[in-house]
């Protein structure tokens, strides 16, 4: 199967990041995880980009905050398809969105919610069932789960309400 | 190969949208396109999202502008990857931005720019090219032709300065 | 009389949400409460707001966050009244406004405050009073408390002054 | 049956507000129109809000832009449901959104879309449509029939795409 | 001298308020304090303001949060100038500013930085200074105490960077 | 009676700020124009509001876009009361309005509407009137004018209704 | 003495940049223009900016819309101040100037205002004029201009304002 | 070498700037630091900024919040570089942001971050290095270091990770 990159552009995202590892674990998803900053180490970024397809990853996932030009500049560099969490750390995080979103024309980057690091998995994992049923399986079971999660919350409100 | 869904909420949104079908025509991927709304026809839309991997769909692309609500409705009712497209008509598109990306946890939608149509056509692609060298190659060769016509541009350029 | 749904799309909202249990309680107003989401329980969502008039409700409460799409594919799905309330998780709430107020033409949803849950009830409370005089009396009588509370608060403010 | 009020701030806001008028007219609910000013014409709005219940009024609409106190105002002065189109002269409609939707616990205001004047008018119709079988009949009718208009533009974007 | 009104929507503004109490003593300026809501006691706010000029004031501070609405109602009611005070309570802010700063043509209101109770009062100063040249003098007297205010933070400075 | 003051920070600001002649000139109050930028002509703008009291004026208006710092910087040197307008020229207007509005503790400036020119002329007229009767005649005539002409707008609507 | 480089991210920022070129011109500042993007010429890019100082560039000015990361990758891979003009195509710049400005710790961007080429310019030949007391003495007599140009505007308000 | 003056408008925002002269010491850069305040001590301000490039200084960095008129001011009066660091007090920094980069042509200030103290010393050693090859030597290492510290991170990461 080929594997995830969770990149991110600074220590300090790795409390956000976690989230996107456990789903990856959960659907048995193998994954590097990686810090490279689009400002402090862009030959690096630009590097590990430009071979990631040849090294056996499918898709890119890029934390950054601030001005978050991480994801950006990996999909200058790959045509996988790159995923990336704006991280919320001024502006309630709507400069990384903006800054993570709006790519020009012919180069785009996948946003997701700002700190949605279990999506940016889900998201991956989506892209790679594409071409594995067994993973298409896991996510229609897991959907099926989350379905009876909502089923579980419905009785405790009841008994919640009950009290009230 | 598998196909792309392009689903607009609206008839309005067909000029921005068209610039996914040029992308999709011009790198030979399969797709069809639907008006479907989130809010007009409810049950199509969760009924086409709910059969669409196995009807052949590899990735849903929708379009949507103020409180956008399709890719999210979409992404409920599928395990495919689904690409929001937020539609400028009010806000600038924020409101249309926001309703597409600030998706809850376990449901994940990809939101490319405001208007970004020829971007979620690209992304489609990418995700496809995961099991289809030959598409991968495709956007190899398109990446360095973007390169090349950045460097045509430089030309012009000098020759317009020049003129200052 | 008719009743109210009171849907909330997540439990996190019930603190917030547990202020229009309260309202409800004051005026009389029977109301059930629910847990359903418009992203991991949509066809529940789907067929409670398609069955809910005949079921004996007359206005429907969603309260959502982030991209809250709760409301607007409840509002899809009945002609009832919707209220949304838009719930403050991200970006000070105002994702979770513009996805419930910017609803396209032809299927309003009536949005109130950011966590307005108090609001979202008195407002059913209006809607259910058009055709319910006793419940008008109730209306009027409260607007009257309230304006005597401000005076108790004008008594409590001289007194504060005075000892500055 | 009870009429609908659509009161606007300024003779400016009537191009917009017209919208209300027309669906008002397709659904056969009775309205009175006027012009009046929680700022120029206080006691005369204040007045009207305060009698409008019993002159036969059952839904106050409001539309005003700016620092938009109309709809607030009226709800003060009343308890009917009062609905407030925030109409966009400024900052993209948001001042008039905010202004309208942000209103303190106890005196709600039910905001629809910016410029949304034909929601609003829906919605009105909807809560009327609680004591009156004819009119929820009449809606439902409508929601099928947009469903179906959607159909029709279905065609029509195959029909377009084949010319692509 | 004439008088100032401070009027506040809520006793929940009274900590910010307060701070326009204190420059008001220093000054020297008789002041009256209220609890007056837009939408809990229009009467009450409409009458306050339509009598104020001939009940001896000269200036009516008003502050609010949310939907501000008072300053702007009481502007409609008085050809006094009215300030107001945009209190943060959602959106940090920006609801209540855009409320009270964006009236319309015809209806002014002052405003004031948000939460900036002191200013508000200091601007009442200014005005009621135009035929007060003691006032006049004090207002001069506490701007060059201010500069001189800096002049010691300066001097304080300047020891903590030698402890660096 | 003392002058108005009405400080641009731009020619280009002219169109906006001529609505605050034609006020000032409607209520008689007598006022000089001048072009100074707090950027470009700081010393200028500087020594005239320092000697704009004992010059015989009463209250200053500034008029500027962007970062707008022209009211503050003035408002730093006069203890006369400082009206901004904030002028749209980008961001519609925020940019302005922030910069007018946010003045620090000991400083205030009174901000009125993106562009309001009509009323801090009235504003100006107001503050003027506290110590001149028969200005707060002229004002209390100008309200009422204000409301019959809204009546004359609610005839004018009942025949445009009526021929709809 | 050093060069300027201008480097625009899109040939479409031309029109807004070449007001830059002016300035430099003005000021006899050597400079020169390149398209370079950070995501479709991302090598050629960092390039450029690793041996800027020693091909004799003093400064770099980055032109970029949208998600603009051209200044902040530059800035990564050189230590010659760079400065960012947001171009507004999106949310009227915000998207740019957050993406611009908001820089990590380390590796700074001196953002100037959204489409201000001229100030950048400006920023530029004030760097410069540093080791280069003739380039000072024109920014000095360039300053005294600007004021000089705002009495010539002052002259011409004075007789529009006679005539109106 | 030339010295780099650090003003900021309040004492309170000292915490922050310290950041800026740490990096300072850390370049061996002389600095002076003063509290001046565009507002309360405009003509101190003023004239700083004029004598400041005859007193040796070779950079003016300027930290302010709110309306952040500081920078603007002393660029006014100075031809020198002027840094401006917005200070987050109020509505998250975009306030000081706006009023610090939003400066009209002709009068550029450079601004960095929202409390971006660090960025702005190493933006203002960037400017001294252009005539200062040591300190382009040690912008270069530091460059070096700071590729390197990720490099330290990156292996932290991979333990933390193995852990997991």
């Amino acid at each position: 199967m080929k594997k995830v990159a969770v990149i991110m552009g600074s220590d300090s995202d790795f409390d956000v990041v976690k989230g996107a590892f456990s789903e990856l674990d959960r659907f048995g998803v193998p994954y590097e995880a990686h810090i490279m900053s689009a400002h402090r180490t862009p030959a690096l970024a630009a590097d590990f980009a430009a071979s990631a397809r040849e090294e056996g990853f499918g898709v890119i996932i890029c934390a950054a905050g601030m001005a978050a030009h991480l994801a950006g500049v990996m999909a200058g560099n790959t045509t996988l398809p790159v995923i990336g969490i704006p991280i919320r750390s001024s502006f309630d995080g709507l400069d990384a969105l903006l800054a993570t979103v709006q790519m020009p024309s012919g180069v785009p980057v996948a946003a997701v919610a700002v700190n949605g690091a279990k999506n940016a998995a889900i998201l991956a994992v989506q892209m790679l069932s594409l071409s594995d049923d067994a993973l298409a399986a896991k996510l229609a079971e897991d959907k099926a789960k989350m379905s009876r999660s909502i089923a579980e919350k419905e009785s405790a409100l009841q008994e919640k309400i009950a009290k009230l």
